[in-house]
């Protein structure tokens, strides 16, 4: 079974998921089920955190891994990304995980791969096993989605998390905001002032600015950036009792967080990181079954 | 034992590989026999299919894998193939898997390196494994080689795989033939015109055509080959009832083969590619076991 | 348990290391005690012995192995140190493995990270591991190291392998003395003319010479330093016939050693290579389990 965008998947599944992966995370799933099958990681971009990630929820589960060095390859003769996905599949790969940069990218393999391919961020378009380990993260601590205010903070223009979340968010009953500069807003989204949402915010979202970006093309200074919106320890103090903090990674300290916010009590950051390996194991075991 | 190339096996070693390789594909064979032995891959080119085919074969036989990655060693601190070899084999690998842009790099490593030696293609020499999968494609195809009329279409002269490839092919009694443009020919095959041939053949083999050779040097525009030598519908259509289509990858479409020939009825290019993994397994056991 | 630098370790640990690395060598020790937890090897210099020695190392434990590419990875963002270890870390790794260029970067680590941590090379500072296999070798061979002479020669003043050897082995009661050029001298250090030392050593170590260092920097041609400080064979003559030259590797053939010497009888340099894969089969027991 594939696994490209949320959007694809009834409310009734993603719950299904978010309970497999609570399962493998109170390891009360059997880790040999796929034993000898082999999953390929194929990714065109840098990424840390999704494909290490992937790498050992592949290993927790026995599976044969390859990862596919993007920059020593055939690619580099042209081969299309067709060609090098069905090569793999006749290489007798059993599930193939991807990031590339181009949106959809995943329309051109269907239906001729015939093994499962799950989507591991498409340019900007989605990034469901990120989507799926904040909801993960998000029902671990309060238990239920609906009526649970989120405000998600910094470049929604063009963040791929943003979108595909907050979708999925509104799906599950929870109450969206966004905030931050000006330059990095988008119409259809429910704009609030930072520092007055933040006392009524059960989940503070942050999103990574990209320093090159804010400064070269948008005229904000770091600093400034920082002062508006970056989460200090002044503002985590006006939060509600209750309230988390979350963070895709990797995070700019200094930036959009302060040194001393990542760690803090109320922050989800490396917790995320951590439900991340579980949501992904759930993820194969799905597109390996079904 | 070493695996160098396939001028040193006998027709009876090599119909012995591909047995072996069958046993493999029908999963006749137990596939823990080596277990906890260890394999390495040496790879000083780039190489998606070979590479990973043999990665893939050491998996499926549950080897210990390591891929040495040439770009971040101490090769770039001068150390020779022999030094990183014996180091290979000091550090305790099982066997050795090498791909090298020098011809016979080989003979610099009998007899001190006490370890077997896959060679995975060495410079403009040879490349067993991709000639064995060819041949076992073949095999599992007609049943037999003897007598059977194959045209390899493309650059002769610099491709690893022709000259190795038609050494063996008649030793086995099949009747070889090469086309392509005048300044890819080379003496002592038997030339004949693509179109005349092809309601001939039993197999048509292309071979890459590298664009910027053709285009920089040979002064060959890529729409006049694809013209004169590209494989399309058209002369697909002239092909034998029986006959099939072969090319080691990766194919440039619409260069020597027409984009809607590479999935065709006739084409067995992703077979082979599937076939590899299975030769290999049977390269690995051989070279592992004697 | 961290493992930082030897002068952290009393006698007594060392020897205790040392012995469970014989207890690997000699098949003696359960490989499947660790069985489903992962090693992480982070390397953000290039280095082929030590990174594949802990890999294989890790692969004999049946270890899940990670190996972080530091070229396309989130560092390139900016990440820290400490957020790529943190991370590791939450992914769920057991112990991770890391070669930085920062003297004392595990200063930075401690004690917010919760695994254990190997230090597998830092700056100009130790080289815990390397040490350990010289020890091994040499108590291999001698049996002890109380009231052995060693000269080691070459470049005392950048190598990081000289400083932590020296202190561990005057511990341990062997006789340290050094040679080389009036460049790479140290004062602390116990000098030697080489030819005049030879025949009283037990054991000539040689460090590597940084050719570029030497032509550039130093003005000492190749040709000189060979004549000069080179172990050739008629230094190797004069060597005591209970005598062994050690190099840490990887060395350069016609500069600090001749090329005849590398695999003399004498020569315990691969044999260095192999022992280091099970000293750190017993790092990474030791610090998995205590």
């Amino acid at each position: 079974m594939n696994i490209f965008k949320l959007s694809d998947f009834s409310l009734m599944s993603i719950e299904e998921i978010l309970k497999l992966a609570a399962e493998y995370k109170n390891s009360e799933r059997n880790l040999n089920f796929n034993y000898g099958k082999t999953a390929c990681n194929l990714f065109f971009e840098p990424s840390t955190r999704t494909h290490y990630s992937f790498d050992m929820a592949e290993k927790k589960l026995r599976l044969n891994v390859i990862n596919f060095d993007s920059a020593s390859s055939s690619l580099k003769k042209g081969e299309s990304l067709y060609d090098t996905v069905k090569t793999f599949e006749m290489l007798g790969v059993d599930v193939v995980i991807i990031r590339a940069t181009e949106n959809e990218y995943y329309n051109k393999l269907v239906p001729s791969i015939k093994i499962p391919i799950i989507n591991a961020g498409d340019g900007t378009g989605n990034h469901p096993s990120q989507s799926l380990l904040d909801l993960y993260t998000i029902k671990e601590e309060f238990g239920h989605f609906e009526g649970l205010n989120i405000i998600v903070v910094g470049d929604i223009l063009h963040s791929r998390v943003a979108h595909s979340n907050i979708e999925v968010m509104e799906r599950l009953g929870m109450n969206v905001f966004v905030s931050g500069p000006e330059e990095f807003r988008e119409e259809g989204y429910n704009f609030k002032e930072l520092d007055e949402f933040i006392p009524k915010a059960d989940i503070v979202m942050l999103l990574r600015v990209q320093n090159e970006r804010l400064e070269t093309k948008m005229n904000i200074s770091i600093e400034d950036y920082h002062k508006n919106y970056g989460l200090n320890l002044k503002r985590v103090n006006n939060m509600k009792e209750k309230s988390i903090i979350m963070h895709p990674a990797p995070f700019n300290r200094g930036v959009e967080i302060a040194d001393e916010v990542v760690e803090c009590p109320k922050s989800r950051i490396f917790k995320q990181i951590q439900n991340g390996v579980f949501v992904r194991m759930a993820m194969l075991d799905i597109a390996l079954s079904k």
